[in-house]
């Protein structure tokens, strides 16, 4: 029988105190469903004293009746008061979450720099507050806040609080380190006392990242005895966020042969925690450690030939178990290897002892050379290889474009696009504005196409990006712009290189339309009326 | 006396091969600089038999006269050859380069399946090729790959390896965590076990951070008795990234009691984290530990009014240590300080009581809001400042412009651009072609002005930067142009922010020639000419 860990999540408190992360009551409840599918054991849920939107949170997550507990954050009553008297402990009781995670101060210093009082009061602050919440029929959390340094300038006082909190009741003690700056070493030695010393209680570590240790002081935590880890998704939290769910929960399940979450759910990781990063509209680092798109891509020409005889031989873990997968990128430090599997990954035929396949070979190294890059363009890697393959038929052929800007002093910018394309022997003549040069191309081209290919207005540009290459060269340097595009179940990805921005986006814009109508070509290749519809043109 | 961590620094090479990392050899030999300015040990800059790109850099670094090492990547020998024979060795000889990193197997499984070769052979490979370049006066490092999953299959074979590589001379000997699999405890143990075999030798450290454990797994090395880190810069690397050197360094220097680079240097860690970034482009998270822009930054609240009273309440270092900064989020106080110490830098006289002030830092602050960001644009703000301060007198103003990019099928792209300034009351307008919109708006607005401003002959754009600020929203996306202009004497910086690539280019070509004729105005204004030559045109 493993030891089981009991998984407390702090995204939607903690979560939100980081930059940039701010979510209304609706995500809240969207990420709640999300977290309690996972299957957490406690979620906090935010403040209820602190504003109206988690007010709104405790009241519509009950609706949903999850499994985890839901869990509301206050401090410990102000001093000289009754606990009875404090607002935010009623808040709390008010908000009808299930417990309560109670703050209350460890380190001697902040007693008397924060708080400004006594550490006699500082120990009935808590106790009563603890005491007050358990009378009251909620399970308690209490976060010694500040822990670690507290017990590194006062030990005696650091475990007074935390007895006095046992003593009170309290469910769980949270060791928190607050200001992130604690060693693995540090927080495995000072947990392992506090266990010798209170051996009943069940103990809770909450870190924070700022020297890139919190999954670390995590982990030490629970070599020591602790029972419990305080994190978020993706790391979420103030300054350098907290600790990461996304990495301890894979690592304390798949290495450490400890109980948290069901291996079902684990294969739901990588997927919650890009449904989270897309709700809080924070970007996802494609690194991010084992649920990132490149955690387990494979660059290096040596990597990738010994992946394909054994993933083993470059893979921790099979990215399946938490269900990411992996992936071949293509980049002049690898040899054909690379190229060779993603052609296998897109079910293509392809033989590097054809005379065919080593030119083109050749052509995508020429390319990266003048400033491709397909490890993130697979949709243009992919026309390429069909096209050396003798698989595609374009449905459209390019004649001329022409693209405008314009601006009198005092005026809004004006920006305007004409695409002439040449469709089944007719020419067509569009022209569009746009809220910038590269929006009036993309309307005018797909407005030139839409009639015959209406399957076009599904699509649509959802990431532009700009990379200037050689930067020396200022504005006659080259650029390379990278699209992404999304229809209602795909999204690709097509790139552009030149010394015009316009010219380049325009190459990474016909690239995206020309892939996106391949998959019309295919499908309609099984209805065997795509010729009869439009007629095939030749590139 | 403390004990001296050597830091090799494998950006150039390692990180590399992180997806989304692409540097040419301009880029590198930048970087090469940097690094070389904070002070690391060894730069190791590529693998000279994999391309001309890397060749050129090891040529060119020769001409910086860095105090690195510049360190040269590789394999060992073939399987069943002579070292003096094998290609990839002689390109490391002839890189130039003053120390050689060799990869050898140390993983048995890895021997068997990569190499399919014999557990002896595998020994002789390592062996010869050590020698071989050692003989030739390269100082080495044997790079034990896998050795961590080696030592776990077959302790006995992965301690063999790392004792051949010793036999036949290696100056380092590194234990890498290739997959980045291994957790804390157990590179301890093993790194320990390592130490007490091979007391001798010169122990290093190389991790990946699939886990999130890369800076852990190094650090417990270093408290095993390893005495030199393999990482790189912000972390970049194959999959999750390797070690992340800028929060390795400032740990072992400032909470462990040992000495990597200087204590001067170390206050240029967050200006070199963020230099990198610029040169790879790739986004520095906000939260990044140590030197991301949140990384000291404090929300309203308990924090704020504690951190106020005493920064160690919520701060665990001084951020003036690595360079970094304090930041109040919501709140006047920060803004303001920096404008002000700004201006003083400037010797413009600012003083915040006065209402003109106050009105130039809201605006300022509305601008950044809007995706400015004067850190990497002095100029710009110069302007501003100027400006409020009542300092500044246009030579020219802005009427129009028009901007046309034309291309027709098999024909080159052809930008033109047609501008039209007032000067002196005088409406000029004048028409040029460029290799591409921006040049063409510089060529023609330079047009317009030199007749009247010679000396704008004598400076040039030399540098050209695009981000798109909020991709999600694609084509219509905002986006930041950074431009670096250059006379003789002087490099100044300016920036513009529009959802049209085209206009926030205008806006930073704009900036970047007022602040070049501002020169001209202070200039004359000491001749006292200026006004009887121009008259001045107010904005």
């Amino acid at each position: 029988m493993s030891a089981s860990i009991s998984i407390f999540d702090t995204t939607l408190r903690d979560g939100t105190q980081g930059e940039g992360v701010s979510l209304s009551a609706d995500d809240k409840l969207k990420i709640a469903k999300k977290l309690d599918d996972l299957g957490v054991h406690y979620i906090e849920g935010g403040i209820p004293g602190s504003n109206s939107k988690d007010i709104e949170f405790f009241k519509r997550v009950q609706e949903l009746g999850l499994r985890a507990k839901i869990t509301a954050f206050g401090s410990t009553r102000r001093k000289n008061t009754e606990a009875s008297q404090d607002r935010n402990l009623q808040c709390i009781l008010e908000s009808g979450a299930q417990a309560a995670t109670l703050v209350g101060k460890s380190w001697d210093f902040h007693v008397h720099t924060a708080l400004q009082t006594t550490l006699e009061e500082n120990l009935a602050m808590i106790y009563d507050s603890i005491l007050y919440l358990k009378q009251n029929g909620l399970e308690v959390i209490f976060d010694a806040e500040h822990f670690f340094d507290g017990y590194k300038n006062n030990p005696e006082y650091a475990l007074s609080v935390i007895t006095k909190a046992a003593e009170a009741g309290a469910d769980w003690i949270t060791m928190c380190d607050t200001n992130g700056g604690t060693l693995p070493h540090e927080v495995y030695d000072i947990v392992s006392t506090v266990v010798s010393n209170l051996p009943q209680a069940n103990l809770s570590i909450h870190t924070h990242n700022d020297c890139e240790l919190a999954v670390a002081n995590s982990l030490s935590a629970i070599q020591a005895g602790a029972r419990q880890i305080q994190g978020t998704i993706n790391g979420y939290g103030e300054r350098c966020g907290n600790a990461n769910l996304c990495s301890i929960i894979p690592t304390l399940q798949l290495k450490m042969g400890y109980d948290c979450i069901q291996a079902d759910s684990l294969k739901q990781l990588s997927n919650t925690a890009r449904f989270i990063s897309e709700i809080a509209n924070v970007h996802m680092p494609v690194n991010q450690p084992y649920v990132g798109g490149a955690a387990f891509a494979h660059k290096g020409g040596i990597h990738v030939s010994a992946i394909l005889r054994d993933s083993r031989t470059y893979e921790h873990i099979s990215p399946e178990l938490i269900g990411n997968k992996q992936r071949i990128l293509v980049s002049e430090l690898a040899g054909q290897s690379n190229i060779l599997s993603k052609a296998k990954e897109m079910g293509l035929e392809f033989d590097p002892s054809n005379e065919n396949s080593s030119k083109v070979i050749d052509k995508i190294k020429d390319l990266e050379h003048q400033g491709y890059q397909f490890e993130a363009a697979d949709a243009s890697l992919e026309l390429l290889l069909r096209e050396a393959n003798g698989q595609i038929s374009e449905l459209f052929t390019f004649e001329s474009f022409k693209m405008l800007v314009e601006k009198s002093a005092g005026q809004p910018v004006v920006s305007e696009a004409f695409v002439k394309v040449n469709i089944d022997g007719q020419s067509v003549y569009t022209a569009a504005e746009g809220n910038g040069p590269v929006n009036a191309l993309d309307n005018a081209l797909r407005k030139a196409l839409v009639q015959s290919f209406p399957s076009l207005q599904e699509m649509h540009l959802s990431d532009y990006k700009v990379r200037v290459l050689d930067e020396k060269d200022a504005t006659a340097a080259k650029v390379r712009v990278l699209i992404e595009s999304k229809n209602v179940s795909n999204t690709w990805n097509t790139v552009g290189v030149s010394g015009n921005v316009i010219e380049a986006s325009w190459e990474a814009l016909v690239d995206s339309i020309r892939y996106a109508l391949l998959g019309q070509i295919n499908q309609n290749d099984k209805h065997s009326n795509i010729e009869s519809q439009h007629g095939l043109v030749n590139h």
